[in-house]
């Protein structure tokens, strides 16, 4: 054990932990969830920190061994190094202050360690004066947010770009596949499977770019804002220093935020990035839903797709296989979207010049994304990737429905379509017999008007006929 | 026009006006929803006012012609008058200060009328000092939200019932009508139709006796507590006597709160109403989802259910209904858990002696009260009573399942069961047929077993022939 | 009275009604909210309506007599007339048919005055083939929502930019107005209320951007799609066109959507105006938070901040003035985020082909963006124009304060800061005697140091002095 | 490495492995939060299929060594052992079968090993077969979400009412500390601290009272529903059997559900557990608010009360403590919140005959449960414990402030208290002073009718004195 203290007193830290006394008191003082750090999120706190260092040697106010021993400190934390060092819980009082103090302490001791000396010499390199030079908890904190935000949202546009091809790659696939379009869950017109495929991967891909525009302001940051955004204790050279250095660090672009205490009293950007996490989770559940009421039966029900067998269904029926894939997609976006109450909740109650509610705000964004890019993947690699059609059985729905009335209108009028549709609901008879049996169209012309082609496409089904009947009758 | 003033200074009132120069400036200052105040709540804040000046009266310390003139005008009010003269936003701030002194002013100009006087002589009666005596808005305003809610939750209560009953009557009616249970969406074990109806209305009693529960709370009112609980200003026996007379007014039993500083400070038992219309509302959304499930079709979907066609359903495909007013049902629920997060916000922003927010809570609960009462009454009248089964569906489907093979299970074993299962589902042999060709079960024994009073209640099915053929093999 | 019929029968209409039977239907189905269909609403669909007759006439399949009576009739409908029979309720079923049907009625019924039928002559006119022709409510009940929000975002503009201009004009005229800063509500270092003011400012901007980028998809219509967005009945030279037409009669750039399907079928892009207004919201929060607690007072409070008094505050209390227009921005945007919750749970239950429970969604976003313009409005005239600073207050704060040390810890260093700090605490003495009796510093540097523009711009307060000094003792 | 199957095909699992293969395949398809399962939750299963054993060996239907064998590997999980081979994710499809199943397998293959056979042996004890036996995961997994709540709430229930004992306990120690009430953080009337803490108190109190109320229902479970709540393959006297055993071993008063068909298809009861929390937490966060608003300052704020300083506020401002504590607690409260929109969205979401949605409102509840205890917790232990008021400070507010004026009505009348008001906030004279200055009343009859025991309690103010006075002048 060695002695350490902060202007609270002293405390007992082990001997070989590389976090210190404030690391300490905050983790008896938040111990709430009992979760780690995210690993991602210590990454990009080291990154900023490094890029501060870096900066601060630059601008030649920071001592060049010191510096150099932060920056080998950090670089090994960003190589994976060192995470079980991070003691504190991720909800915690303090605007991350204890995370922030956490990685001083971490990179001081360490450092330390580097140039030969021993832990807990703060006299010579310190937390607060050297790895936390001209910065505050209250810029470098929501920055790593920012960018630990940015790593993560690489792997979840990775996925959601796979979402999008292999659901192009099915409409392909199905693009054959009559069905019959529903609203209301009632028989309407009909549409393609490989129509409905499309209409999904076009969802999604407005969902990367709802994500890739929320992260645009996320590239915005206020580091050299310090304690309040009024940049005091920061050199007026360093503070675009620290953007440029952290844009080669992290191969992104970021830059100075125009207004820095705008900036640092401001979560909002926060609730833009979770919104558009929550909006692409509404449209994954729509996506999800269709899928598990498309693969509904196998005998009682839609029975129109056959997700791949991934898990025995129940613990007591036999044979059982239940939409296991598309379920836990659903269960994930409602977290998400929870996720996004608990983000708004903190963002509103920022107060003078700081949101003192960040660490919420970072557990909770940190989380959607991870669950998001898991759920995903595990749609796309357990679900859509086998995924069949039952292309017989959406021809037998259609066969058998009266929604292809719609498409025969301009042909036999509203009266008569009317007048079939009410027929062939009472007497259970195919709409084609009705028709034929009544003369109004012959088997010809409906094989025209009924193509899949002409019913699935803008405009009049048989419009070359219609016009040519008409002109007939004239 | 007359003059009347205030401590900000003058203002002219409409002369024919029974409001004065505080509710015009409410209504200058708060142009927000642009609705009217509900009509419930200005019933319910001229009762309570009603009952404080018979307090006060009873106390002794307002003058007994004044009294009675102000509670001649009050039962005016209570009886449907004057509402026009309520001209304050229901979104207000000031925490209700604007809708309080609306009333003390319709009061005490209505009031001055009665005893033969001009509007605007507060000289005589006066706003403050007669109609609001010994009260605070911070106090009549919260006791007119919990009577108002009260006197709305009576017509809500009636609607579930009806709703319940309904429910019940459709238990019996639908007691033989076998179909498919299921769980995913996919094809579980055999249930009644009657079985499910029953169901819905146990869920819906179990709401209603959420809502009792949470009305309890709201009988413990606040008045006497005046500004911020203390009850300054308040006589220690004007504070019960109120309580009483209350009680008598509204044919209720109301209570003094027992910490009347949490009573003035704290909302959070708005909050646990709101939750119980909430609770509510998911099970009901789950019932009216469905509705729609079952009603889907009427050739592509389950069509177990035949809902009554209310309305066309397309402007463009005919012979369309849809399930409307399940989907109202819906919508509405929506709508009341979009404002238990407006209520919920507004009660965590609560300060010190007060929750300034309380208009906006309000406004929520009484739409909230008004909508589902509204959406159960439309649900009940214009689709429950005349609710009809497709029986022949859905004794089709069952047929043509497997799912009754876990009936099967204590018979024949689990090994057979999942082969006849697999042989099923690849031939699309009825399973009876398949076991019947394996000579495993004979077709009286089937007939037993397969029974839907052996299916569907608790217990092997056939369990008198399973102990049969287990005695004579043995 | 006159006789309507559809297909499921027939009902009586007022004879001087211009809604017809549908529209009856609806309004019997659906009596849940009681308000009538939002004004701008109204004009926006009869402008929809008007393009597609336009593009009809152009296409040539709509009659030319038709078509110029059915525009007439929409443009009194645009001109503000009729608006008294639009009888459906907001919240309904049938995902806006009921709206749709009730246009169709009123348009079809004044058109026949127009050419001088009778009412109800639908043989001659007709709701469903003339005044929805190549149309489908599912087509054109979003369009109309798009653009109701466009024109509802207009008058929000105006708003928020006002909001911004005169917080902007605040922060001129506060620029020498120094103050403590408050992370944690605890003292920070020094700000100056300007600063404080062009940080809103510029959270307002944000959300004008973010309101902006909203808007910027819901310019992508679906027209043509028709029931499902595959376009069935709609020719392929009327999409374009409709979209050109209403482009011109709205003075905005509609485009057709990439995807018709995906257009007809996912409504995040709803989702996404309401989470801009939300995130807005947050914002303006924080800000009415802000401005609530700098107002707090006048005695026990910051007292930083004199907002004009408005209304007398209480009914209890003499003299009591309460930040009644701060507080309802507060509560209206709670409104806003509950009215965000709605939406959500409506557009994640989307099915199929369709989302039916887009008219809540409408309900919702119509309700949000009249709210917040509102609000903002009568916070801007009714609060910022007359905001005071209270200079004097806010100099006593920092000048009592301790917080100043942070600009002093370059020049003395971080022990000899902390020494003093606490000294300052324990004894209730000024930092600046303290530091004087200590001989740290001379009067002279202090006022170099401790001046507002050195203390409240990026860098080291007093840095050209400590690079002397550092110079001196070198 | 041993080889496993189930009617999906083989796998291999590790020898040393407790869990099976259905255990593993879940582990495979759901890869989502990366978290463990809760072990309370562990606990409470192994209960649950302790219980159940118990009772098929009381029907006789299960063998006495097998029931046994499972019952002693239920214990063993039940003492916390074999835990880790628990390995499906707590976010997964298929409504909790892996979870169901992993349990099934590790007592299965424990309990092979107790008997003397090898792990896998299913053939001897099955998963499926006796594990499960009269089972079906969707009772077993929904009662032991029933009974893991009850196991947190117990804790959670200790930390509250160690929450109102401190608030009661400082409501008497600040008893005496007279104080400003504020309204609309405006100065209002007097208090005392006492006061306020007492209504803390009583609020907490009231949040104890509706925890007990949700977990009520939570008693009522349906063990022996089985599949679809109809019992199907359960005895009906292994159904009232199996909740008199889980009474026993939880020591808790279990009944079976009213109507098992509801209490399998709707989990609304999990919403009212979860609106506990919630509403409680709203109140929790109105309470750490006015604490982090009297804490505000130093010098620069309220200053009222003094947390204890738990640790050093911030990485760059020397000496800054802040209200870490508090802060943590709000955050808290806000993820409870947000795990509760997860809830209601999870809720909804039930189909026919089961909720799918089940893993992630368990995921939510339990983590919300926890988070609650430790928050609270930390509060009791951290910061009011220590808890100190500033008795100076609060009182040179009050004395300084215009807000006892309301006091002096009854004596002096409306007319002479607002010329008082406005006197004193022009003037800045304290109201004493002037009303002397005046003759308005002595200096003794100040002091009895400003006594704190006069102005904090229900009543006139110095009513005697008034009598007298009116006496006098009569």
């Amino acid at each position: 054990m060695r002695i350490e203290h902060d202007f609270l007193g002293e405390l007992e830290v082990p001997d070989n932990a590389y976090y210190g006394v404030q690391s300490l008191r905050g983790s008896h003082n938040f111990n709430i969830t009992g979760q780690k750090l995210d690993s991602d999120f210590i990454i990009a706190l080291a990154m900023v920190k490094k890029a501060a260092a870096m900066a601060n040697l630059k601008t030649a106010r920071l001592d060049s061994k010191i510096a150099k021993a932060l920056i080998a400190a950090a670089d090994e934390i960003i190589a994976g190094k060192l995470h079980d060092n991070f003691i504190v819980d991720p909800i915690q009082g303090g605007a991350g202050t204890s995370i922030n103090m956490n990685m001083n302490e971490v990179l001081c001791n360490r450092a330390l360690e580097i140039i030969g000396k021993k832990k807990g010499r703060y006299d010579i390199i310190s937390p607060n004066n050297h790895a936390n030079m001209a910065q505050s908890t209250n810029d470098a904190f929501p920055t790593a947010i920012k960018l630990c935000i940015i790593l993560k949202s690489r792997k979840l546009k990775i996925a959601l770009k796979r979402l999008s091809w292999e659901l192009e790659r099915k409409a392909q696939e199905f693009k054959d596949v009559l069905k019959m379009g529903r609203t209301h869950l009632q028989d309407a017109v009909p549409i393609t499977l490989g129509q409905e495929m499309s209409a999904y991967a076009s969802g999604v891909n407005r969902g990367l770019r709802r994500i890739e525009h929320a992260l645009i302001n996320l590239h915005y940051i206020n580091m050299g804002g310090t304690a309040i955004g009024t940049g005091l204790n920061a050199e007026p050279n360093y503070i675009p220093e620290v953007a440029k250095i952290l844009s080669v660090l992290a191969e992104e672009d970021f830059h100075v935020a125009e207004n820095l205490i705008d900036a640092t009293n401001n979560t909002d950007g926060f609730a833009d990035m979770s919104s558009a996490l929550k909006n692409t989770a509404l449209m994954l559940i729509k996506m999800a839903n269709d899928f598990r009421l498309m693969a509904s039966g196998p005998r009682c029900g839609l029975n129109e797709l056959k997700l791949p067998a991934r898990q025995p269904g129940s613990s007591i029926m036999p044979g059982k296989v239940n939409p296991v894939i598309a379920e836990v997609l659903n269960q994930t976006c409602y977290q998400i979207i929870g996720n996004d109450t608990a983000i708004c909740l903190a963002v509103e109650n920022g107060q003078f010049e700081l949101n003192v509610m960040e660490p919420v705000i970072a557990f909770n964004l940190f989380n959607s994304l991870k669950y998001m890019t898991n759920a995903v993947n595990t749609f796309v690699d357990n679900l859509l990737i086998d995924l069949e059609a039952n292309k017989e059985q959406c021809y037998t729905w259609l066969n058998h429905s009266v929604g292809t009335i719609t498409a025969l209108l301009p042909h036999i009028g509203y009266e008569n379509a009317s007048m079939i549709a009410k027929e062939a609901y009472q007497t259970n008879k195919p709409v084609r017999e009705i028709i034929l049996s009544k003369n109004l169209l012959t088997e010809e012309e409906l094989d025209i008007i009924l193509s899949p082609s002409e019913m699935t496409r803008p405009g009049i089904a048989g419009d070359k006929l219609l016009k040519e009947n008409l002109r007939k009758r004239a």
